[in-house]
C-alpha cells in the first residue's frame, strides 16, 4: 500500500499498541472495533523508540510485526513513525549532550517529549541507525503508506554545539562580520563583533534585544529542524523511495486564537516533504464564539496548510471528542461528522485521530480516543466516529481531486518574527495572522476558496491578491507586486506594509519606491493609539471605528475612498485606490474591525465577479467548499450552527452518497453536512 | 508539668527571648505582663539554634535556663522546640550540602529557615546532637510539658542526595523496573526506564508531566517528612517517654481560601505524632466573606486536624490582632475571644499565639504579639488577651472533654495530589478540599458535629458518610463503602469519584464495579465546561444550575432524584439514590452549588434525625459545638456576626462560667460567645 | 565651549555618527538640517566604545574628530559620554568577569548595555584607559561643555567580586558582628552571624527576607555606582578641571506612574555631580489622565531633580514624538513646545533628545528622532522641533535663573526602600513618592512653587514643609523638625511617620517622644484595610473617604480637626493640629484622597498667604512657573488641555519673545505656552 496509489480517504489514527503489550486481549479487541469503524489507517510507533531499542543496540521488533501482520490481514494502511521525538532514557542517561540546553544555559535531564539537541552528532547517529532499522525491516512492507517523520518538531537548544552551528551558519549567510554588523546594526548600543565566537546563543543570559538576531534565530532554528528532518529522511528513501514521507505540522491557539505554529516556518520545511500533514485541535462547542467563527479559523488554517504546496494534504490528528486541556469539553453530537467532513472539504485525504484507544494513564490519559476506557465500541463517541467512517466510504472520487481560487492571502514567518520583536507599537497587539484571518473571513462566509500562500509563490494567476501588514519586504517582492497590478491584478494591502528589509532595518528615505507607485500614495507618520482609543474612518457611506493603529497617508496618484474623522489628522485620507497599469491597489491606513473589510471587498468588482459563480447564496452559518478533480466536483455544504438553515441552490446538485437529487432550498439540521456533486 | 497531667487549659505562645538578650528589662516586665494575661504556657527555643550553639560544638544554655527557671516560678507549660527549623549560620558555611537545592538544580546559599535537606547526613547528626543535649538537659524539667519538634514541616530539595533517596525510596515500594513502568505507564512518550538511576527528581529541567511520578514524589516528599521527624524524636523520647511530641501543622489560604495545607499529607504524619497542633491564621474581619463563612472554613479545617486523631488538639499559633500579610488588618473588638472559644469549642485544649512579644525588626517585626512594640499591657490587643486568658480560667474540666460526631465527611492528600496535576478538566479548578467544604458548611449552618476523616480511618459508626470528588480510590475502599451502605449507612457521593487507582491509572472496563453496585448507576461522558457555562438539574421541585463539571449517568438499580435540563443529555439522571442492603447511597453527578446540597441534606433522614437533636433552633449566623468529658458537656455559642442575635435553646443550660442558668431565648451581642454547660 | 559659559539654551541632543559612517551624505545633511533646527549642542559617544576602541588597544578616534570639527564650524556644543555603558563585545569575550551575574547567580553573556560588574578591576581598568584617552584628547576641545559619564547607571551584580566588596562594606559600616547581628535582629530565625564571609549577596538563592539587609543592599548599590562613577571622573577632572561633569538620572512609570527612579539614591549621588542631568519620558497625550495630570507629574519630578543641587538642571534626553514603548502613540501637534518649555520653566537649561538622527535598525529604531527615517526636514515632527529652537533663541537671560519657592516637600530613597520591603501593609500600596505626588498637586494646581527635598536638606527657610509617610526616620531628623517647629515652622505629615530607625528597626516604647512633642499626640493602633473597605472622615465641615490605612491617634496637646465616622474607632481623632513654640504641626491619620489634602492645605494660613503673592488666579489646566536671574524673572504661562484656557493676570507683564505687553485677561490656544518677563 502507499498513500499515492490508494483509493480509499484515510480513516484511523495513532495507534499505541507499546502501551498495551501486557493486554493481548486488549488488542485483539482493538483491532474488531477498528474494523467496526470502518478504520484502515494506523500510525505507528511514535513514540515507541525505547520499545523498539530497549537497550543500545538491541532491537525488539517482533510487537511491531504483530501489528504490521494484522494491519495487512485487514487491508489497511500503516504510517510508520520513525521514533525521534522521544528518545529512551538509556540514550539521555549515557549521552546528556542529547539533552537540550535551554534559555537559562541549564541542561536539561531526561524528562519530556521533543526535548532532544539537533545539533548532537550522538542523536544524528542514534536516530540514524534506528531509522535505518525501520526502513529495512519495513520499507517495502505492503502495509506502508507513508513515512511520519519524528513527531511535531518544535523547540530550541542553546547548547555549546547548537552555539557553533548558529556561528557556522551565520557565517555561510553574511560571510564578513561588517556585513553581519552592518545587517544587525551592531554599533547601535556599541555592540560591534570582531570575532564570530563572540556571537552567542540569544539565551535569557545574552542578548535578546538585537532585532536582526532574534529574526536570524528564529531563520535558524528552522534551518537547523529541516536539516535534521533530511537526515531523518535518507535512509527511509534509501531503502525505498516510492513511499513518500511527511512530518505532522501544528497549529496553535492560546487565549481562543487558532493559527499556525509560529515558532517554525513551514512554507520553508513544507518544501521538504511530500505531502504536508498537520494536527488539528480547534476549539469546538467553546462559549467565547459561535461555532462559526471556529469553523472559519480551522478553514483558515486548513487552506494556509493545503497553500503550502497547494495540494491535498493530511490530517494526521484530531480528537474524536474530548481535548486534553484545561476544559476538554465534550464534542456535541454531529460535531465529530462536521470537523472530519470540512477537513475533506478544505483538501484533507482523510480523518486521523490521536488517538485509537486512549491511554490508560500518564499526562494525556483523558484526550479521549475512539476506543475509551471502557474499552467498547458502545460509547457516543465510537458510534459516531463508526458512522463518519461509514459515510467516508461512499465517497469514492474524492482522494486527489484539489481546489481552485481565485483569490491569494500572502503570508510570510519572516514578517511575525519580526513585528512580534518588535517592542513598539505593542508587541502582543500585532496579530499579524489573526489580522489574516479577519480579511479570510470575508472570503469564507461568502463561500469564495481562498489561497492562502507564502510570499514566495507565485500568485500572478490569481484575480486578487491580498497582502495586508506585510511588515518585512523584499525588493523583488514589491516588484513582484508591482508587475502584478501593472498587469492587471487587484491587490489589498495596509499599514504596516514595507517597512523594513529583510534584516529588520528600517527602509530609508521614505516608503519604498516601487509601493509608492504600486498604490499611489506617501506615507506619513504612523500613530499608534491606547487600548480603548478609538478614531473614525467614512468610507462607502458608512462610518468605521479604528483601533491600535492609523496610518497616516498622503494621497499621490491615488483616489481617496476614506478619510479619518477625528483627531488631528481628520480630513485626511484612511482609505485609498490606485488605478495602475490595467489593475488595482487599494491601501487602508488603520486597522478597522472585519466590518470595513466586508465593506472593501463587497464593493470590489473582482469580487462581485467571484460571487456571480457562486453555487448557492451564502448563509454566513452554512460553508460551501468545493473540490474539482476527474470524478468531478464535490460540494461540501457544511451547517456550523446549533439552528436548523436553509441554503438556496443556484444550480442543480447529487447527494453524493444517496444519489438524490439537490435543487431549490436545501434544508440543514443543525451541524448537519451535505456532500453533493455537481450534476 | 506534662501536656496530659495539667488540668489548666493553655494559654501563651512562642516567646524568644534570644532575640532580646540584650533588654533584661523588657524579659523582666514580660514575665510580669504575662502573669497578667492569665498565660501560663510558653513556646520557646523555635529559631534559637543559633543562640544554642552559636559555635559548632559549643552550647549556651544559660539564657534557656534563666527562662525555665521563671517559668517554673510562675507554675508555668514550657513547650520545647527543637530547633531545626533555622539552621546556624556557621552550619550553611561549613557544611553546604544542609542547604536546600531548588526546582532549577541551585543549590541555596542560607537565606531562609526552613531551607535544609532532609536527605544530609551532616544536618541528620547535627540536629540529632543539639536535640540529644536538649532533650539530656530539659527532658526531665518540671516545666517541660510538650516537645515542640522543629517549625512548620514543609518543602522539598533536589539535591543528589534526595534523589538517591527517592530512587531507594521508588525500589523499595516497586522492586521492579517493570511494576514501576507499568504503574506510572512510562511507555507512553516512549520513557520507559531501564535503570533505577535514570529516574531523576522531577526538577524543572526533567520530567513533571508523568502523573504516577508527580503523585509518588508528593507521597516520597511526605515519607521524607515523616522519617526526618521520627529521627528527631529518638533522642527525646530517649530523655524522657513521658513528654509528648507533636509539630505545628498548617494551612493555607491563597485568595481568601483557608483549607489545610496540600503539600503534605498529615493523614499520615499525624500517626507519628502524640499531639496535633497547627498553627490557624484565618482572615477574620475580611472584605469578600460574612464572618460566618471565615468561622465555617476555620471550623472546617479545626476539625479535619481533630479527626487526623479523633482526639483533642492544640492550636500552637494563633493571633492575637494583626497577622505578617497583604493587609494586616486588625482584629475587631471581640473577635479575638470569638476566634479563641472557637478553637476550644472544636477540641483544642488551649489558646496559644505566635507570638508573647512582637520582634522589633526583620521580616514579621509587624506581625501583631500579645506584648506590642510599645511594651506595655496598655493596648487594646494585650486587654483582650488578658481578659479571654481571665475567661478559660472558669472552665474548669473542659481538659480532655471530646466531640461526638455522627457524620463523617471523608477525605485523601492523594485525592487533591491526583486531582491538581491533572492538566484537563482544569488544575485550578478541581477545588477539591474547597468542595468538600461546601457539603461541610450544611452541618456546620445547622449545628451538627462533623468528622473529617482520612480515608483509612474506619467509618463504619457513622450515620452518613460523605465522600464526593473520591477521585482515586483503592479497591480496598471501594469495599469497605460498599459494606457500610450495605450494612445500613448513608453514602453520598459524586462526579469525580473512583476514576482511577493508587498509580492515578485510569480504572478499566468501565467504573469499577462495586461502585456502579453501591450506587446503583453507570456513569457516562463527562462534560467539562467552560467557566460561565451552566446546565440546569431540577431537583425536589426546584431548579438548581450547574458548572464546572456535568457526569452523565444511567441510572440502574437507583432512582432518579434529579435530571439534567438542558443539552444533548437533557432528562438523564444528574442525582440518584440506591437503596442497597439496608443503607442508601446518593451520587450527584454536576458540581452546583450549596443550594442543591443543602436541599439534598436537608431531606436526608439520617439528616433529620441528628436535627432532633440539637440544643437550640439553629441560626446561621451562630454556632452551636459541644465537647464531652467526666466533667459533663460544654456547649459553646458563639455569634459569628457584627448584629446581635437570639438562639431558642431546646434544653435548659447552665452558665459555665458564671453559674446562670440559660433557657428559652438567649441573646448575644454581636461576637459574643457564651460557654455553656448541660444542667 | 563650555556648559557653565555658554549664554544659549541647550538645544540638541544625543547624535550618534558610529552608526552612519558608511552614510557619509547622512552625516552631511544631518548637519545642515541642525542648523536649520538650531540645533547647537550635541551629545556624542554614549555607545562609542566599540568603535573607539574596535580592538583592545587599538585606538580609532578619527570619525570622532571629524565631528567635534564640524561641531566647532557650527559654533555648539559637544556634551561628551564616556563610554562605560556599553563594553565591546571583545572585553566581554576576553575578560568575562566583566559581565554581571545575576539574581539566581548565573553569569551573563554579552547581551544588554548597562549589564557589566561595577566591581571587577579589569572593567575598571579598561574604563580608565578609555577615559583618560577621551579626556586627553578632548578634554581642552573649545566644542566641549561637559561630560557624559556613562548612561543611566543602575542595575546590580551578585558575582563573588560584588560579594567581596558588600562583605567589606558592611564591615566599614559597622565595624563589629554583633552590631550588625542587631541592627538587623539576625537572631530573628536564628541566623546570627558569626563570620563576616557568611553575608551573602541576597540573591533569589539566599536571604531577601532580612529587612535591615535589604536596605542596606540599596545603600550598598548606590555607594557602589558613585564609586564607580566617581573613578570614571577622576581622568576627567585631570585633563581639563574646568569642564563640569553629569551622568543623566531617570524617571520610571510602570502602570501609568512617572516617578523618580527608584533603584538608586539620587540625592546621594547629586553629591557627586555638577549638573543634575536626566532623561524624560513621560505618557504624554495617554489614554488614561488628562494632559494637566501627566504635566503635573512630570513637573514633580523636574522639581525633585531640581531640588537634588536647588540649582538649574538639564534635560539630557527627550522625545521629539514618539517613545519606544508598547504605544508608542505621536505627540499631537503643539505638545512638542509645551514639554518642552515646561523642562524650561522648572528649571532645565535647555532641551535635548534622543536622538537626533533615528537609528534605522535594532532595538529602538521606532523610538523618534528629530531627523526620521526619510532622512529630512519635511516632517512634522521636524518643523515643531525646529519652531521650538527658533522660539528658545528668544530667551535671552534665561540661562542660569533659579526658583525661589517656600514649601518644601522632604523624601528620602531610604524611606521608600524599607516600605517597599516590608511585606505587611500591602508591598505594592505603600506608594509613597505617588503620595507625595498627591501632595504636590496641590500646590502645582494653585501655582505655588514647590522645592522638593531630599531629607538631609536644610529646610529651616521655608515657611511649610510637607513630610509625609517619613516611615524610616533618624533621631536628628526629628530634632530638627522640632526646632523648625518651635521656631515658627508649619510641618504636615501623616499616617506612617517615624515607626523604624535607620535600620528598619522599630522604635520601642511607643511612638518617638519629639515626635510626640512636636505634634502633640500619640499613636494607636494601625488599621490596613482591604483595597475597596473605606473609613470616613469628618473634617471642615465635610466627610472625605479613607482607604488602605488608618492610623490611630490619641490627642494630646493637639487640637483635633478631623474625625473618623465609622467603625469601631468612630469619633476618635484623624487629623490633629499642634500648635507648638511658634509653629504648627499637623498630622493627618488616615490616607485619604486629594480632596482632604486640598482642603487642608486650603485653610492653612501659610498657604493663604502664598497664593496672594499667586501672579494670576489659578487654571487647574494652566501651569504658571517662574525664573528669576539678573535678566528679571521669566514667567512660563502653560496651557495643558486640548482646550482654549484664559487666565486672569494680577500685574501686568510683558511678552519675553514679542515684547508685547500683557494684562487683564490672557487667552491661550489649546497646548499654548507664554514666556513673559514682569514688567
Amino acid at each position: 500500500m502507499n498513500f499515492n496509489v490508494d483509493e480509499r480517504l484515510l480513516h484511523g489514527g495513532d495507534y499505541n499498541p507499546d502501551q498495551w503489550l501486557d493486554y493481548p486481549a486488549v488488542i485483539e479487541k482493538d483491532f474488531a472495533l477498528m474494523k467496526k469503524a470502518q478504520i484502515n489507517t494506523l500510525t505507528l510507533g511514535v513514540f515507541a523508540w525505547s520499545a523498539l531499542e530497549p537497550e543500545e543496540g538491541h532491537f525488539d521488533f517482533g510487537w511491531l510485526d504483530d501489528i504490521f501482520d494484522r494491519v495487512n490481514q485487514m487491508g489497511g494502511n500503516v504510517i510508520l513513525a520513525t521514533p525521534s521525538g522521544a528518545r529512551p532514557q538509556w540514550l539521555s542517561e549515557k549521552y546528556p549532550e542529547v539533552n537540550r540546553v535551554d534559555e537559562r544555559l541549564q541542561r536539561h535531564t531526561h524528562g519530556f517529549r521533543h526535548d532532544h539537541c539537533f545539533s548532537s552528532p550522538v542523536y544524528q547517529e542514534k536516530v540514524r541507525i534506528i531509522n535505518t532499522k525501520l526502513a529495512e525491516r519495513y520499507g517495502n512492507n505492503p502495509a506502508l503508506a507513508m513515512w511520519h517523520v519524528s513527531n511535531e518538531y518544535s523547540g530550541t537548544c542553546f547548547c555549546d554545539l547548537c552555539q557553533a552551528n548558529w556561528q557556522q551558519w551565520l557565517q555561510s549567510k553574511y560571510h564578513t562580520l561588517k556585513a553581519l554588523n552592518d545587517a544587525w546594526l551592531m554599533s547601535f548600543w556599541g555592540g560591534t563583533y570582531t570575532d564570530w565566537a563572540q556571537i552567542k546563543v540569544p539565551s535569557e543570559l545574552g542578548s535578546r534585544k538585537v532585532h536582526g538576531m532574534a529574526l536570524d534565530w528564529h531563520r535558524f532554528n528552522t534551518a537547523m529542524t529541516i536539516d535534521f528532518f533530511d537526515a531523518e529522511v535518507k535512509p527511509l528513501r534509501a531503502a525505498n523511495p516510492a513511499i513518500p514521507v511527511t512530518t505532522n505540522f501544528m497549529a496553535e491557539g492560546p487565549n481562543g486564537d487558532f493559527i499556525p505554529l509560529q515558532g517554525i516556518d513551514y512554507g520553508a520545511f513544507a518544501k521538504h516533504v511530500d505531502v504536508v500533514s498537520w494536527d488539528s485541535y480547534p476549539q469546538w462547542n467553546n462559549n467565547f464564539e459561535p461555532l462559526a467563527e471556529t469553523a472559519m479559523k480551522t478553514a483558515f488554517v486548513h487552506d494556509t496548510f493545503y497553500g503550502l504546496k497547494n495540494q491535498p494534504f493530511l490530517v494526521m490528528e484530531s480528537a474524536p471528542s474530548r481535548v486534553n486541556t484545561a476544559v476538554a469539553k465534550l464534542k456535541r453530537p454531529g460535531v465529530h461528522a462536521l470537523a472530519s467532513f470540512q477537513q475533506l472539504a478544505h483538501g484533507s485525504e482523510g480523518s486521523l485521530y490521536f488517538q485509537i484507544h486512549a491511554s490508560r494513564a500518564n499526562s494525556e490519559k483523558f484526550h479521549g480516543g475512539v476506543i475509551g476506557h471502557d474499552g467498547t465500541g458502545d460509547t457516543r463517541v465510537f458510534k459516531e466516529v463508526a458512522a463518519y467512517g461509514e459515510r467516508l466510504t461512499q465517497l469514492k472520487g474524492l482522494r486527489r481531486t484539489t481546489r481552485k481560487p481565485y483569490v491569494a492571502i500572502l503570508f510570510d514567518w519572516d514578517v511575525l518574527w519580526a513585528q512580534k520583536r518588535e517592542a513598539a507599537f505593542g508587541r502582543d497587539r500585532k496579530r499579524y495572522f489573526q489580522t489574516l484571518e479577519d480579511h479570510y473571513n470575508f472570503f469564507w462566509q461568502h463561500d469564495i476558496p481562498v489561497a492562502v500562500q507564502p510570499v514566495d509563490h507565485d500568485f500572478s494567476q490569481y484575480d486578487l491578491v491580498i497582502a495586508p501588514m506585510l511588515y518585512l519586504m523584499r525588493p523583488e517582492l514589491m516588484a513582484r507586486l508591482q508587475a502584478y497590478v501593472k498587469q492587471g491584478g487587484t491587490l489589498v494591502s495596509s499599514y504596516f506594509t514595507g517597512i523594513v528589509d529583510e534584516h529588520d532595518s528600517v527602509y530609508l528615505g521614505g516608503w519604498p519606491q516601487s509601493l509608492q507607485e504600486t498604490f499611489g500614495v506617501a506615507l506619513g507618520e504612523f500613530d499608534s493609539v491606547y487600548p480603548g482609543e478609538h478614531n473614525r474612518v467614512s468610507f462607502a457611506g458608512q462610518t468605521f471605528e479604528t483601533h491600535d493603529y492609523n496610518q497616516l497617508i498622503t494621497a499621490k496618484a491615488a483616489q481617496v475612498l476614506g478619510q479619518y474623522e477625528n483627531d488631528f489628522y481628520a480630513g485626511t485620507a484612511a482609505v485609498t485606490q490606485n488605478d495602475y497599469g490595467t489593475g488595482h491597489a487599494y491601501y487602508i491606513g488603520p486597522r478597522t474591525g472585519r466590518d470595513l473589510l466586508n465593506k472593501l471587498y463587497d464593493g470590489l468588482p473582482v469580487v462581485q465577479a467571484l460571487t456571480s459563480e457562486q453555487l448557492a447564496a451564502p448563509n454566513a452559518a452554512v460553508s460551501i467548499q468545493t473540490r474539482q478533480g476527474e470524478a468531478g466536483t464535490f460540494v461540501f455544504i457544511m451547517n456550523f450552527s446549533e439552528q436548523a438553515q436553509t441554503v438556496t441552490l443556484k444550480q442543480a446538485l447529487v447527494d453524493a452518497e444517496t444519489g438524490a437529487a439537490l435543487s431549490g432550498t436545501l434544508a440543514l439540521n443543525p451541524y448537519q453536512v451535505v456532500v453533493a456533486k455537481e450534476g
